[in-house]
Parts: structure tokens; sequence; C-alpha cells
């Protein structure tokens, strides 16, 4: 290879001698011009590049388009650079934060002095935008001094900038230039302007300088960018969904649960029909629990301090909690408002002796705890201080720890099913081998635990990851994902083994040997908390609950009040076989009673009118599907109590 | 009338002339022989007196024997007397505190000095009892001035009556004498110790002189004395009960709750086969209440300061609520651990505008409260510091008064008739007409609501009492009491009528004119909490609970291990038809397992050997009975389900 190249390595493995001073633009090029079109951004030995700099050494390379997520994040910075240009044609002597890409899109924050930013201004910005784009400036990067750096800055009277420059060492600094903006920016960013063509502000918001409230605000401005018409369609389409969806908007419109200023931020009430749907969820989940063995206790709310102390839970962790029940009469008995339920099921354990052939013993509780969450993160029901864990607490043999898992995966299995998730997976979190004297427990128990819960992951066909190095000092766990309708992935609850609290609390059983032995103990809430899980629920289905956890399940609607009698009785028939069903006896016309039973996403509309109390019958019409046909009351029942049924034992995927 | 006569009033309203000094043993004789010899003591103008007195005014009598409460007092207290004598004689020197009769029996708390009384002793203490009233001596009435006293017990050296006699006046102090006892004490007593013929001492404890632990610990003797030794074998063979079925003591064996001393005193905790209980008997209530209108409602288990002022429970009523969550992150959130429940259901029932056309609103929840007891008063289920309530608020207007108590009255009948209870009556509490100033609501709401109680209660057939004055400020109440199997009453919950809270959370709704409203308030708990009725329960039952509430209702016992299988199909089948089943697998005779099913008082047992297994059937055995005779798995089934439903709806008496 002469002097003056370089070895380039590309993803398949090939590699190619190119001269020294090539650039990404110049190696996408030399693939293909599909991939020259599409390049973004290239990866040159681990580091995200402009593909327009120079790469001046042996490389593994790798051209990064959208379907890489770090081509993703540079055309979204990108895109902030246009946003703050068109902002300081717009606005000018506008000074600028920062402007990083998010998740879905990036932001800017700017101070616009004593001039306002609103949604009103959101159009205008994106059509200068547009027009900025159409000349399709290079976005060129610039190496200056930290002395030119903040003398530019000063010229331009952007403070901003020059407290961000202060925690730059000078010879790290870069400027990044795109038509008439500069920018103080360790990039990357995509070759030119012109790619940017769908772009959409979306929100203005209030942001204090550097996240601290002592500082000015700032105006942020969000936004989406993306290479093709239809992915921003489509993404506008998912967030006006999502919008409709809103779990907080549907709580209030279902009446499902509200909040109230005089009892409390973040602790949920809730109303009949939200009430309703989680004695039926929870009634559903107590089923299935039992069938799998689990017996149910209940426990107070409160405990004494002491037996935190021995749990460890305090005086540590303060600041999630409630403070203490502390009070003169009686200094002995301070108490704790329960953050978990695990003290608890201990001491109810350690209420007996124990053998081996008494194991596993599995106490369940929809147990309610409290947590001092800090009020700014409080928000509907997926952050709250007082929440009902699906809480279960396993005591078993080591040996038994495999069956336990797949006990709780295919319970979970179920009860996901039942609701319509298709999509999930889990997470299994490993100890560190490189940092073993972290883990309590011994390293053979750890190998062994680690594998059980691998084979029953396996066993049960579930999709897993593994995440080495994630497990708590204590035990491995597993982790469960749902993605919802919208294509959200959320977080629902773990089943984690703990070597820890048994040797707090001093647990043992006797073992067939007769000799005092410890149990393992398995932390599980597959669901994690019913608030958390019914607000995910409520954006997956829109409201639209599956017929055996809708709150009503069928309305009866008398065509005129002659038949309000008749309705009466339709409605006693199918409450006597536990159905939940209400009677609109409103003064209304019945296409305003279908309307808003249509509004309120019931799934069954009984109609009767004259007819049908003639013949002892009921049109039945279905949720977003109209009229369907005539049938006797009992078979009405029959149907509802069919579709019950087998909707709470749909499987899995 | 001679002027040395007076005029003495009889129970049936006669009047007959007698001599001034008459005494109550010769007005008896004069009646007949049979009341003299029943005589105890005599009420004299309403005051309890010695027979033996002379009676100097006109005055209204009535001879007092074993069917009057106060003559079975008198009794008791002079067999307290008796005991101190046998005592006196039996430990020389011992001094006296108190000796006052009690409910079923009397007690006298003495200072045997260095020597100790224990159980041992009490059954020779008894027969010098028994010695000392065969002497027959009578109880002589004196009365003493006060330095007289005072030197009687200085020359005894008993400083307990010393001190007794510090807060007594000159001119009241008397002297009782029986034999060679002589007591301080204002009696009175029966004529003579010949009467006392059937005692027995039951107990020995300790007891702070006046209750102060700071002074010195008495020993209080505690018997019991009848006038039949019919009713002390009677009374006896009750105590024994009621021991046998202590529902602490059922509690443990039958395995239901459990204390721990670091979850914390007065704090149950409900193992398995209690939760199920409990749940068992919470699915039933809300059956039952959904059927009669109620709409379920979740609120958490604390609420801000803030809301406990507005209800006027904080700062007030501190002594018997846990201490609050303070915390200087953030003074404003205080928060309380709730005490009741309805400040949580106003604030739902504020959440949204109200129509007359909405009421009644009835939100009711098993709403867990705590407040704070003192240690002392704990003890198994009837005292606790966290109890759940069968909690229930209804709002409407006062015309709807009378049918939401019918509503109520007949709930609570179903429900007790469906746990075998069949002797209940109610108390209504009313205002007391000579202090109006007294009550909130006006006079005329007052008559009208009093008057729809009453009404209620008759229409329903309800046996009810009125008491004229133990209303509280806020509203007149019924309260539920039920006598149980061992023939002691309990009050269980209240129906309570509330004018206050609506006005001091401003509730309203709109009236048919349009108007802003007031709605009436009703908290009900026909219960009271579920711990303590379960407590009630387990004693009147004896822990042998109806098929429908048992939390294991029938045990499969395979004769040999060739059946284990068979068994489990069994089990299997029931539970399909949702029965609580267990099998009882264990290397253990069938004898052996049907004992330890009688010891559990598991209400079915079902007997499966080679011939059951081979013909599909098994032999069912119902508790307490035997064997009955050998059926098909289905036929079982059925017949425990008949049996369920029935038990269910059982009507009360």
């Amino acid at each position: 290879m002469p002097a003056d190249h370089i070895a380039i390595t590309f993803p398949d493995g090939s590699v190619r001698p190119c001269e020294a001073g090539v650039t990404g633009q110049e190696l996408a090029r030399s693939v293909s011009a599909g991939l020259a079109r599409q390049a973004l951004a290239i990866r040159v030995n681990g580091e995200v590049r402009d593909l327009t700099r120079p790469i001046d050494e042996d490389a593994a390379i790798e051209i990064l388009t959208w379907s890489d997520p770090d081509g993703q994040s540079t055309f979204r910075h990108s895109t902030a650079h246009l946003m703050a240009e068109a902002l300081e044609a717009l606005f000018p002597g506008v000074k600028f934060g920062i402007g990083p890409p998010i998740e879905q899109g990036f932001y800017y924050d700017v101070d616009p002095g004593d001039r306002k930013i609103g949604m009103e201004d959101l159009e205008r910005i994106e059509k200068r935008m547009r027009e900025l784009a159409a000349r399709d400036a290079a976005y060129e990067r610039q190496d200056v001094s930290k002395a030119d750096a903040i003398r530019y800055f000063q010229d331009k009277g952007d403070e901003y900038k020059l407290e961000l420059l202060e925690d730059l060492e000078d010879g790290a600094i870069t400027f990044y230039r795109q038509g008439n903006f500069v920018d103080l920016c360790r990039g990357p960013h995509i070759p030119s302007t012109g790619r940017i063509k769908h772009v959409k502000l979306l929100n203005v918001a209030g942001a204090y300088w550097r996240g601290d409230e002592r500082r000015p605000q700032l105006t942020r401005i969000y936004g989406v960018s993306f290479p093709k018409k239809s992915m921003l369609d489509e993404h506008l389409a998912r967030l006006a969904l999502a919008a409709e969806r809103d779990h907080r908007k549907l709580g209030r419109e279902l009446e499902l649960f509200a909040f109230d200023k005089q009892v409390g931020a973040g602790l949920p009430m809730w109303l009949p029909r939200g009430a309703t749907l989680r004695e039926t969820l929870m009634d559903f989940l107590k089923k299935e629990q039992l069938e799998r063995g689990y017996e149910p206790v209940v426990t107070p709310h409160i405990g004494r301090l002491e037996l935190y102390k021995t749990s460890g839970h305090y005086p540590y962790y303060r600041e999630s909690q409630f403070p203490p029940m502390l009070d003169a009469r009686d200094e002995e008995e301070g108490f704790l408002l329960k953050p978990m339920n695990c003290p608890h099921h201990i001491r109810i354990y350690a209420n007996k002796l124990r053998s081996y052939r008494d194991l596993p013993v599995r106490y369940a509780e929809f147990g309610t705890v409290y947590r001092y969450e800090q009020s700014g993160e409080l928000g509907g029901l997926t952050r709250v201080r007082g929440f009902t864990q699906d809480d279960a607490h396993i005591f078993c043999t080591d040996e038994q720890v495999k069956d336990e898992f797949k006990n709780v995966i295919e319970l979970t299995l179920t009860v996901l099913g039942a609701l319509d998730f298709t999509d999930f997976k889990a997470q299994i979190s490993l100890h560190d081998p490189e940092d073993r004297e972290k883990y309590q427990g011994g390293q053979a128990r750890w190998e062994q635990a680690e594998q059980a819960i691998r084979e029953a992951v396996r066993e049960t066909g579930l999709e897993a990851v593994e995440k080495t190095g994630e497990a708590a000092f204590y035990g491995p766990k597993l982790d469960f994902m749902v993605q919802d309708a919208l294509g959200r992935a959320w977080q629902l609850g773990t089943v984690q083994l703990d070597y820890n609290l048994p040797e707090r609390f001093d647990l043992s059983y006797i073992g067939a040997d007769d000799k005092r032995r410890r149990p393992a103990m398995i932390h599980r809430a597959p669901f994690g908390s019913l608030e958390r899980f019914i607000g995910v629920l409520i954006e997956h289905c829109g409201g639209k609950f599956p017929l055996w956890l809708a709150p009503v399940q069928a309305v009866v609607i008398p065509i005129s009040d002659k038949q309000h009698e008749y309705a009466e009785e339709v409605a006693a028939a199918l409450r006597k076989r536990d159905l939940r069903v209400e009677v609109d006896r409103r003064n209304e016309k019945a296409g305003y009673k279908i309307r808003s039973a249509e509004m309120n996403k019931t799934p069954v509309m009984l109609v009767a009118g004259a007819r049908e109390q003639n013949d002892g019958t009921v049109s039945v019409r279905r949720h977003g599907r109209g009229e369907q046909d005539t049938v006797s009351v009992e078979t009405c029942a029959d149907r509802m109590l069919q579709e019950i049924a087998e909707g709470k034992k749909r499987p899995g995927s």
C-alpha cells in the first residue's frame, strides 16, 4: 500500500485501500449512488462524524442512513441548526442556549429578548426553514481557538454560548456554519440543508437555562424532521392518536379516576367506573394466581420503624418515602407508611416454622404502597405517590427457582394476552463477572439462578435480551416490556431474586436433612403497579376495553319511555348472569343515546323498541360497528358470556 | 294515717300504711314467704338499700331479687366481702384495696404483703368462704365518724383504706361488718352470708392501685357467685365455651390472622385462610351492595392535612390519630393517615356538578382506616389500630332519607341472616328536645328525619329502642346490635345522618327548581369494621363457618397414596366449579386425616378409596356429623353449590 494510502474496512469485512483524506461522501458514492443519496453521517472507528470530513487513518467505517439511530440523530440535530438560522432571520438578535436532537425530534432553547415566540409563530418559522433549506447550504465544520470563539460570541452578545464556552478546553472547540448561521457545536452534521424537506414544529414551552429555576427562563421550541413526507405524516397521525388516547384525557371523559388538590397530588381516587375496572382486573389476576398456587394475604399499610430498620429501608431512601409518623407519646412507636410489601410478607413467613415440604410458599397481595415522588414529576397514572402493586413474594429452595420463574412468565403471558397485548419481551439482568465481590449470595448460587432464569425464559418461548452487570447486588432479575398499539415500549414489572432480605430477617426452613436452611426469595409484580398498568392499558386500547373488562358492558336503550319497564327487565336478566348493564332512561331520542354510548365506548348497545318488547328480543349494536342483529335476551347473554370467557383466555403471541 | 305511720307504695301502685321504721325484709314477708326468701335488697324511692335498714319516710319501694340487675350487684358485692373475710382468715394482715361487683361477678384487690396469692390458693379460699357462709352471719351497717374510721384502719395498718377515706366526708361514712370482717363500704348488702352458696373463684391477676402504674401492684382475685347451682354450672359452661371459642385462640389454631411485634401492635396481618375468609365476606357484601345501587370507589389511605382541617378532624382528635407526616421538604404538604373515609368520598362527590336527578349517590368502599388506640387496649380483632370499614356514604335529598335507611336495614338483615345471626335489634338515637340549640340542621329537618328513621325501622320489621338525647350534634342515627350464640350482645355498626360535613365542604346539588341545594349525607358501616365483625363471627360460630364462607370448603382425603391422583382430579373438578378445595396428601392414615379436618373445622370431607376411584364417587362426611353417603363428584358439587346459594339467602329472623 502506498505511503499516502489508508486501509478502509467496510461493514461486510472487506478492506479497501484509499487515499488518505478520503471523505465519507466519496466512500458512499463508491458503493452506490443510492447510498450516497441516503447517507447522513459516517461512523469511523466507532465515532460518528460528518460525511465531508477527511479520514486520515486506517479505519473501520459504516455509512449511516435513516435506518441507523445515529443517522437519525444527526439529521435532527442539523434541523435544529436550520431552525436556529430561521429564528435569527426572523428575530434578529435572538440568543441561543442549547439545541440537541431528542428521541423523536429536536428542540432549541432560545432567548428572544423582549419579544415573544408563541405557537402562532411556528408556521412562519417553518416556512423560512423551507426557504433556507432550498438554498442547500453546506454544514461547514471549523476548528476555532477558545479566544476566537469567545470573541465571536462577545461580539454577538450571546451570554449563553459564552457560558457554555467556559466549560470547554482550548483545542477541542468547533463551530459549524450553514448559510448565515454559525453555532458553537461539536457536530456531526449532514452535508447540506437541502436534505431537510419535511419539518413540523410542534410546540413552544418554557425551560429554565441549564434546568435551574433560579436562572432565566428560555423559550424551548420543539420540532420533528423526516427525510420522507410519508414518515412525517405517519408520525403526526400517531401523535394525534396518542393525544386522543391520553389516559388523563380518557380518564376524565370516561369518568375512571380523578385527582383532587385537597386530597393531595399524585393520589388517584378511583371513580365508580374506574373502581369497577380495577376490581375486575384484580379479580381476574387473583383467579389466575390462585390457579398457580398463590395464597392471598392482607397486611397493614404501615409498619414500625423497627421493621424497616431490619429490612434496611430506613433510615435510607428517606427522600423517596413519606415522612415517618413520630410522636412524643411513645418514642418506640414510630411508624412508616409502607413503601413496599416485602417486610410484611416476610414477617408472615417467619410466623411459623417451615419445612422443605411447605415450599414454595407464595404470598400474594394487591398491596397499596406509598412513595414520595417529587411533585414536579406527578401526572396521570404513570407516576403517582400511592399505588397498588400486583405483588407477591415467593419463598423457595434454590432448586425451585426455575419453575417459579416459569410460573410467573406463564401468568404474565396469559394476562397480557387477555388484554390484547401481542408484542412483549423480557430483559434478564445478570451480574458482572468482573465485579464479583459486589454481589451477595455466592458465585455458584448466582450462576445456577441465572441459568434457571435463562431456561425458564426459553422454555416459555419468551423473547429476551440479557444485560450483564445490570443485576442488583442482591440477585438477578427479569423485567417485562410491552409495546402498545401506538408502537411505544413500556416497561412493566419485575421478577427479582433476592438473597439479601432472607439474610437480614434470618429466614429459614428445615431441609430434608433436618438442618436449618436459608430460603431464596422472589419479589414479583409482573404488571408493576395497577395504576400505571391501567394507564398504559387505557392508551393501548384507547379506552375501548375488551368486553370482559369494560366497566359497563352493555347499555339498554329503550326507544321510547313505553319501553322503560321492558328495558329494566332486560337489564335485570343480564345482571342476573353477572353482566354489568345500565339502562339509559334519559328523555332523549334513541339516536342520541346510541351516539352517547359510542362516546362512552360501551361495547354493547341493546336497543329495545315496541317490536323487541313484543318478541322478548333486543337489537344488538357493537361499539364502532353499527347494528348487527336482533336476538333473544338469553342468546344475547350467552354470546356475551362466551366472548368474555374467550377473551380471558386469549393466548399471548 | 297515724302520725308514726308512713305510706308505702308497691310496684303495682297499691299504697299501704306501715309503721315508720318498717324494713324491706318485713315488707317482703308481708307479700309472700317466697319473695322474702328470694329478696336481696330493696329500692326505696329509687335508691338501693339493705333489706334490714328501717324506712322512715313515705316511699315507693321495690323488693329486688336476682331478676333485677341491682339485686345481682348487691349479691355479688356481698360475696366480695365474704371473700375478704376468708382472705383475712387465711392470710392474716392482708390489706384491702377495693372490691366491687362487676358485670358477671366481682373482684377484690388485695395486698398480701410478702406472701403470694395464686391460682393454687383459690380452692381453699372458696372452701373457707363456704364455711363462713354456713355461719349465716348478718351484714351489719354502721355509721362511723371520719375520725373513728381513720383510727380503725390506722390500728389495722391498712394504708389503702386510709387513702380511700381521704376523699370521703365526715357524716357520709359507713362500715359494714359480717362475722369478724369489717369494711369501709357504702353498701348495700344482702341480709346475711347464708344466702351465698354457689361461688367460684376464677382468676388471679395483677392490678395497679388506683389503676396507676406508678403505685403498688395489688393482687386482683376474680369470682362469680349465684343463688342457684344450676346458674353457676351454666355460667361456667358458658365460660368454657367462650374460652374455647375465643377468636384469638381460634385465629391462631385455624391460621386466620397473626400479630407481629415488628409490624406493630394492633395491626392484624391476615394469613391465607383469613384473607380468603375476609375476601369471601367482602365479595358477598359487594354483590349485595351492587344490587342495592351502591357504586364502588377506591381512595388513598392518606390525605393532606388541609382536607382534615376542612372536615374538622385536624388538629382535633389528635389523641386518637397516628401522628401526621410532616416534613421540612414541603411544609404545605403535611399528610394524615386517614382515620375515616368520608372526606375522600365527599371530594369525589364534589368532583362534578350534581343534579337532583343524580341523587341518591351511594359511594361504597372497603376502606382501611387507622386510629391510634392506646396499646393497653389492644388485643385480638375487637380493638385494633388498623381496620377495614364496610363503609359507604350516601348523598341524598331529605325526602330520600327514609328509603335509604330502609335499604341499609334490608342489606344488614340479609347479611346477618347469611351468617346465622338470628337475634338482633336496633337503637335509634334522637335529639334532646330540651337542648335544641345544640343541634345542627334545623328543627323541622331533624323531626322529619327522625320520623323517617322510625318508619324505616317499622316497615322493615326491625325491633328497635329509641334513646332521646343520644344523637350527635350533627344528626340522628341508627345502631345495630346482635346477640351471639353465647348470649352476648355486640354493638355492630351505625347508620348516621350528617348535616355537618355537607356544610363544611359546601356540598350542593341543583334542585328541580334550578336552585342550589344542600344534600343530606348518610355515613353507614352496618358491620362497623371487618376485623371486629369477623372476631364476633368467629366466636359466634366457634370457627365453624357456614359453607359459603369457609376458607377451605372441602378436603379430599385419599385412603392411600394410590388414590392421590384421583383425589387431585376430584379437587380439580370441584375447583372448576369455584369451590375451595384442598387435598390431604400427607403420608398418614385416613382416620388421622379425618380427625385433622375435624380439628380444622373443614365443613366437608371427601374420602376417596379404591371403590370411590373405580366408581368416580366420593364418600361425603360433614363436619361433626360423620359419614353420610357416597355420591358422584358432580352430585357432590351440585349439593355444595346449592347449600352455598341457600346459605347466602337465609332470611334474618
